[in-house]
């Protein structure tokens, strides 16, 4: 199947053409060689889109409308040390539609956050890749008292959805080194399997199913909330 | 927390004094300066796991337990054309403990499996980091027709669980070109959710819920099977 380009385009769109940075126009030119007056949709990362044509190295507007947001989960994580595993926390929560990732301090954390530009550039890619229209919003540092209710995944959790009764919008995935005891008390926490999982495994596990579980909306959240 | 060494020696484990690869002493010794005397667990990755001392660069046995297998999850997968993308497919269906990966050739796949040698490094790696007993078995290239009763993933197909009411053992993940007509053509399917994901999200995905939805058992297909 050859791969429509879809391209992220930031800002207010006033003019009848957009332009387009100038690395994600070498890449349609260059790399997928793509023809003049070929079809591309594009959107501006806050739900956005529309479809147009590629002209002198530009996007001729189309038809455009607004995608509704998919989800509200925000997941926060404590930043995984290597950069590759970074990487991967920050691609995968565009393309699984998180809406808002933020890097957590926590008494264990020993990972820096990415810098903005290294994660500017993954999350264009991944929106690109998955056709978004979403960006996902990413943030940091900060620490769990910053965070609105957040339930934690831990190993010592009731299996999914865990002690979780409302259909929690903030999940907080932790270091390698685990919670503390005091970042444990008295916070809802939920378990995603038996296994030991790393952070990046644990944040595609958690977004997975969360996002699911909000997509079935209430008819998985009310029972245990009636119980 | 300080990480407790857990190591795969494979075999069948005749002496009172297991050896261990070079590279797995080296790495005790010289990066995590493990003490002599030092306390680790060890598995054979069929489900026996003990609990020893390192000696003299090698493991002295202790207790020793049969941990059963906690799911018989098949994933059959189309290989990702970039390495580290294939080298986390592998890596995260053995933290959240898959039992089988197969690699599949399908009507669009590009990538090749990636060789017998990384696929066992991979594996060790996350046997050993993520505390497991049970290594998931790699084979393949295989086709869809020598599988199992699979479900294909795909964005036509209803949300999780799909078409499935049997609680399913096999689930496939196509290629970034997507599943051909004659593959999809009277075979069940779902979706994962909205968004489009690689085939390394995918899997992580297609895993943590339908390794969620066996632990639960019956008291989800039941309900569906009765519809």
């Amino acid at each position: 199947m050859k791969h429509q380009a879809h391209l992220f385009v930031p800002g207010d769109w006033v003019t009848d053409t957009l332009q387009v940075p100038r690395a994600s126009a070498a890449h349609l030119n260059k790399v997928l060689r793509y023809p003049d007056g070929g079809i591309v949709t594009y959107t501006d990362g806050y739900g956005r889109v529309g479809g147009g044509r590629w002209v002198d190295s530009a996007i001729e507007r189309g038809p455009e409308r607004l995608k509704p947001r998919i989800t509200d989960l925000t997941i926060a994580v404590a930043p995984p040390k290597q950069r590759d595993r970074a990487r991967f926390v920050v691609e995968k929560a565009q393309e699984l539609g998180v809406a808002k990732l933020i890097w957590l301090n926590t008494d264990h954390t020993v990972g820096q956050p990415p810098s903005d530009s290294k994660v500017d550039a993954w999350l264009t890619g991944a929106l690109e890749q998955s056709q978004g229209a979403w960006r996902t919003q990413v943030s940091g540092p900060a620490t769990l008292a910053d965070l609105d209710d957040p339930i934690l995944c831990d190993a010592t959790g009731r299996d999914f959805p865990g002690d979780d009764r409302t259909a929690t919008a903030t999940v907080a995935v932790g270091p390698e080194g685990g919670w503390s005891e005091s970042e444990l008390a008295g916070r809802p926490t939920v378990s995603l399997g038996p296994t030991t999982l790393r952070v990046e495994t644990a944040v595609v596990a958690a977004a997975a199913l969360f996002l699911h579980r909000q997509r079935q909306g209430d008819s998985i959240a009310l029972p245990e909330a009636l119980a």
